[in-house]
C-alpha cells in the first residue's frame, strides 16, 4: 500500500468512527434530559417555560459535544492537512 | 489488493459500521423520550399538548445525531472524496 | 483473493451487520414505548387514545433508525456503487 | 482458497451471524411488553381489550425488526446477488 | 484445507453459534413473561384466564424468535444450499 | 491438518460451546421465574395451585430453548452429516 | 502436531470450558431461587412446605441446564466418538 | 512441541481456568442466599430453624455446581485419560 | 510505509479518537446534571434563579473536559510537533 | 522453547490467573453477606447470636470456593504432576 | 521503522488515549456531583450558600484527577524527555 | 528468548496480575461492609459493640482472598520453585 | 528496534496509561463523595461542619491512590531506573 | 530483543498495570464507605464520633489493598530480584 492509499483509508475509517461513537452518548443524555422535562412538566404544569427554556439551553450544551465529534469528521474527510500534505507532495 | 480496491473496501466496511453503531442510542434515547410522555400524559392529561410539542422537539433534536451518522455513511457511498481521487488518477 | 471477491465478501459482512446491529436497540426502544403505553393505559384508561396516537408516531421515529440501517443494508447488497464499477471495470 | 468457497464462507457466517444477534433484543423488547401487558391486566381488568389490542401492535412493530433480520439472513443464503454473479461467472 | 472441508467447518461453527447466541434472550424475555404472570395471577386471582391466555400469545411471540435461529441452524446443517453447490461440484 | 481432524475438532467445540453458552440464559430465565413463583405464593397461598400450573407451563417454554442447544450439540456429536460425508469419502 | 494430540487438546479444552461456563449461571439462578423462598417462607410461615415443594422442583429443572452441561463434559473426556475413530484410525 | 507438552500444558491451562471460573458464581450465589437468610431470620426469628434448614439443603445444591468444576479440574491433573494415552503410546 | 505516512496516519487515528471517546461521558454528565436541573425547578420553582445559575457554572466545569479532548485533537491535527519534525527532517 | 520451560511458564500463569480471578467472588459475596449481617442485627438486635452463627457457617462455605481455587493454584505451583513427569524424563 | 518515528508515534497515540480515557469519568462525577447539588438547593434553598461553596471544592478535587492526565498529555507532546533523548542522539 | 528470560518475564507479569487484579474486588466487598456498618451503627447506635466486632471479623475473612492472592504474588517473585529450578540447572 | 526505544516506547505507554485507568475511579468515588455530602448537609444543615470535615478527609484518602498512580507515572517518565540503566549502558 | 530489555519492559509495564488497576476499586470502595459515613452522620449526628472511628479503621483496611498493588509496582521498579538477577549475569 502506498501513502496515499493509507492516509485515504485511515480518514475514512476514522471520518466514520468518530462520528457514530460520538454520537452515541449525546444522544442518550438527550432523550435522559428530554424524558426529565415532560415529567417535570406533568408535575408543575405551571412551570412549563422555565424547563422548556432550560432544556433547550442544556440540549444545545450536550449537543455541542456531538457536534465536535462531526466537525472533526468533516475536517478529516474535507480538509484534511494531511492528506493535502500527501497528494501535493 | 490494489488501491482502488482498498479504498472501495474501507468506504463499504465505515458505511454499514456509522450507521448501525451511531443508530442505536438514539432509537435508546427516543424510546425513553416517548415512554416518559406516555407516563406523563397519563399523569396529566390536560397538559398533553405542551408535552406532545416538547416531545416532538426533543425527538428531532435525538433523531439529528442519528442523522449525521446517516449523512456520514451516504458520503462515503456516494460522495466519497477519497473515492473519485483514486479512481480518477 | 481478487478484487471482485474481496469487494463481494466485504459487502455481505456489512449487509448482515449493519441490520443485526442496527435493529437490536430500536427494538429495545421500542419494547420499552409499549410496555410504558400499557402501564399508562391501565393508569388513565380514558387518555387511551391520545396515549396510543403519540406512541405510534413515537414507535414510527424509532422504527425510523432501524430503517436506515435496513436502506443502508439493501443498499450494498443491490446497489451497491463500489460493486457496479469493480465488475465494469 | 477460491472465490467460490470464501463468497460461501462468507454467506454462511453472515445468515447465522444477522439472524442470532438480531433476534437477541426484539424477544427482551417483547419480554418486556409482554410482562407490562399482563401488570396493566391484573391493575386494570376493565381495559384488557384495549391492553390486548394496543400489545398486538407494539409485538408487531417490534417483531418486524427481527424479521428485518430473518430476511437479510434468508435473502444471503438463498438469493444472494454477489453468489450468482460468482458461481455464473 | 479444501473448499469441503471449510464449507463444513463453518457450516458446523454457525449451526453451533447461531442456536446458542440466539436462545439466549428469549429465554430471558420469556422468563420475565412468566415471571410477571405468576405475580399477576397472585395480585388478581379473578383475572388468572385473561393473563394466562395473553402470556401463552406472548410467550409464542418471544418463542419465534428463538425458533428463526434454530431454523437457520438446521438449514445450517440439513438444506445448506452452498454445501449441496460443493459437493456437487 | 487433514480434513478429518478438522471437522472433528470443529464439531467438538461447537458441541462444548453450544450447550454452556446456551444453558446460561435458560438458567437465569427460570430462576427468575421460580423465585417469583415463591413470592406469588407467600403473598397469595390460595392461588397456589394456579401459580403453580402456569410456572410449569412457563419453565418449559423456557427449558424447550435449552434443549434446542443441547439437541444441536448432540446432532453434532452423534450425528454429524457433515462428519458422516467426510470419514465415507 | 499430529491429528491424535489436537483431538486431545480440543476435548480437554472443551470439557473444562463446558463445565466452568455451563454452571456459572444455574448457580446464580438457584442462588436467586433459594433467596427467594427464605424471603417467603420468613414473610408467610405457615406456606413453608408448598414453598419448599415448589422450590425443590424449581431447583431441579434449573440444576438441569447445569447437568446438560456436566454431561456433554464427561462425553468429551470418557466417550468421545471422534476421540475413538482417530485413535482406532 | 512435542505432544506430551501440548497436552500437559492444555490440561494446566483447564484446569485452573475450570476452577476459578466456575467458582466465581456459586460464591456469589451462595453470598445471596446467606445474606437473605440472615435478613428473613431477622424479619422473622420464630422461622430461624425452617430457614436455617432451607438455606442449608439450597447452599448444598449451588455448592454442587462448584463441586462439578472441581471435579473436572482434578480429573484433568489426576485421571486425565488423554494424557495417560499420549504418556503411554 | 515512510515515516511521514506513519506519522499522519497515527495522527488522524488518534484525532478522531480522542474526541469521540473524550466527548461521551461529558455529554453523559451533562444530560444528568440539565435532567436534574428540570427536576428540581418542578419541585421548587422559587429557586429557579439560583439552580439555573448552579447549573450553568456546573455545565461549564463538566465541558471543560470536552475541551480538553477537543483540544488535544485539533493541537494532533494542525499544531503537531512530531508532524513538524519530520516533515522538516 | 522447550518443554521443561513451557510447563514452568503455564503453571506460573494459571497459579496466578487461579487464585486472583477465583477470590474476587467469594470477596463480594462475603461482602454482600457480611453487610446483610449489620443491618440484621442493627434491625433485631435480640437475634444476633442466631445471625452470627448463620453468618459464620455461611461465610465457611463461600470461602470454601475461594479455597477451591488457592488448592489448585499451590497444586499447581508445589505439587504439579506434568511437572514431575517432564523434569524426571 | 526508525527510533524517531516510533517514539513520535507512540507519544501521539498515549497523548490522545490519556487525555480521552481519563476525562471521562471525572465528567461523570462532576455530573453527579453538580446533579445533586440541585436537588439539595431544591429541597433546601436556605443552605444553598453552604451547599454551591462545598460543590465548587468538590469539583476542584474532581477537575484535579482530570487535570493530572492533560498534564501528562501535554508533557508527552511538548516536553518529552524520550523524544528530547532522541532526536539529540 | 532463552529459558531464564522468559520464566522471569511471566514471574513478573503474574506478580503483578494476581495482585492488581485479586485486591479489585475485596476492596469492593470490604468497601460495602464497612458502608452498611455505619448505616447500622446510625440506625441503632446502642448495637454499636456488635456491630463493630462481627464488622471485623467480617473484614477479616475479605481480606484473607487479598491476601491469598498477595502470598500467591510474593511466592512469585521469592520463592518461585520454577525460577529456581530454572537457575540452577 | 534496539533497546533504549523499546525502554522510551514502553515507558510512555504505561506512564499514560497508569494516569489515565488510575485516575477514572478515584474521579468517581470523590463524585460520589461530594454528592452525599450535599444532600447530607441539605438533610441536616446543623451538621455542616462534621460533614465537611469528615468529607475532606474521605476525599483525602481517595485522592492519595490517585496520586499513587500520578507518582508511578512520573517516575516512569522523569526517574525511570531501567532507562537509566541502558541509556549509560 | 536481549534478556536485559525483556525484563526491564516487562516490569515497567507491569509496574504500571498494577498500580492503575489495582487502585481503581479501593477507590470505588473508598467513595461509597465516606458517602454512607456523611449519611449516617446527617441522620444520626449523636453517634458522629463512632461512625468516624469506624470509618476510619474501615477506610485503613480498604486502603490496605491499594499498598499491597503500590508495594509490589515498587518492588518490581526498585527490588526486582530477577533484574538483579540478569544484570548481574
Amino acid at each position: 500500500m502506498d501513502s496515499v492509499t493509507i492516509i485515504a483509508m485511515v480518514s475514512i475509517i476514522m471520518a466514520g468512527f468518530t462520528t457514530s461513537i460520538g454520537c452515541m452518548f449525546p444522544a442518550l443524555g438527550e432523550g435522559k434530559s428530554v424524558a426529565t422535562a415532560l415529567t417535570s412538566i406533568a408535575q408543575q404544569p405551571d412551570a412549563a417555560p422555565v424547563i422548556t427554556r432550560t432544556l433547550f439551553v442544556g440540549l444545545a450544551m450536550i449537543e455541542s459535544t456531538a457536534i465536535y465529534c462531526f466537525v472533526v469528521s468533516m475536517i478529516l474527510i474535507f480538509a484534511n492537512p494531511f492528506w493535502n500534505h500527501i497528494i501535493l507532495k
